[in-house]
């Protein structure tokens, strides 16, 4: 396990910020309200573009240094002319992604240096629900599998520690194993 | 309201197709289960790269025709390099564009041409969860909310039951509002 100290950065994580903004959001909590948006143009068909850019933060309205685009779309095989990812495919990315960010700073702050982290996260889901063919099965996803394989500087135990911690601080692991209500409305004008 | 009859698609929606592919799902019910999935690759502090193109449909494996990357950090004001959005802003987009790809369906199914579907998924979070800082607040969006601007050829009253009926069949909508077991596997070899 590596003990080196006053070292700026570990496992590309900048440790020294990491608690400088823990200490200031400890002080000033309210800090700590987000608003994360993003916004959809419809195409055609089951295409359509997302855009995600602005979001409010630490008091006031922000923007990411780049206005990212991203198509979803359906396959062939579900009617669709495969222009980009299933939306439920998103999903899915965005789990993987959020256990792999929190996996590299709780890594950084316990001073263990990561060298390897891949994931699979696999989804099942049974149309018949979305398509209205059976009241008794839901449209989401059944169940959900992450598949990690993860290799640093420590025990296999300690690594594991590490992915059960950032399952227990995952943003998205909560938005997809418990409930968020969710509101919409329309404006037809 | 268009009444065209014998017209292949409407909305960009191949709604023979579309029918067709539904009396073949309840013909033979097993053709409706999936797997989707997500590959991701941590690249440095809360950079990661997601990876979507292999997936099982209709009794076999299949790919997308493309093979998509999308890659997702944190900004700077959360500690990263803002080399992508955040693993929860692809929820948002993933939500907007679940219910949009439903709408063109539904509303070509309908026989209602769309003109204009745009919309902004907000989510709103308080980081004291996720940062540990407060064991009260949970670590994923407190609400989300979704506002729709959906014109087209008929009555505002159909618009908003097309919008209803997509989220009573939306994955996504039901991935977030409810919940999915989640399973974590772990290789450190």
């Amino acid at each position: 396990m590596t003990t080196t100290v006053n070292e700026p950065t570990r496992n590309g994580v900048d440790t020294a910020t990491l608690f400088a903004t823990l200490d200031a959001v400890k002080a000033a909590p309210e800090a700590a309200q987000f608003q994360f948006r993003a916004h959809n143009q419809w195409l055609s068909g089951t295409h359509s573009r997302g855009t995600i850019h602005d979001f409010y933060g630490v008091g006031e309205e922000r923007a990411h240094e780049h206005t990212f685009h991203f198509d979803a779309d359906h396959p062939a095989v579900l009617v669709g002319r495969d222009n980009g990812p299933t939306p439920v495919e998103y999903v899915l990315h965005a789990l993987a992604a959020c256990l792999t960010a929190g996996l590299a700073n709780i890594a950084a702050a316990r001073r263990i240096r990561l060298t390897e982290v891949r994931s699979t996260v696999c989804g099942d889901i049974d149309l018949t629900g979305i398509l209205g063919l059976n009241p008794d099965v839901r449209n989401g996803y059944r169940n959900i599998t992450v598949r990690f394989t993860v290799k640093g500087d420590a025990p296999a135990e300690q690594l594991r520690e590490i992915v059960e911690q950032s399952r227990a601080r995952s943003a998205v692991y909560d938005i997809i194993t418990n409930h968020v209500p969710v509101t919409i409305e329309i404006d037809t004008d």
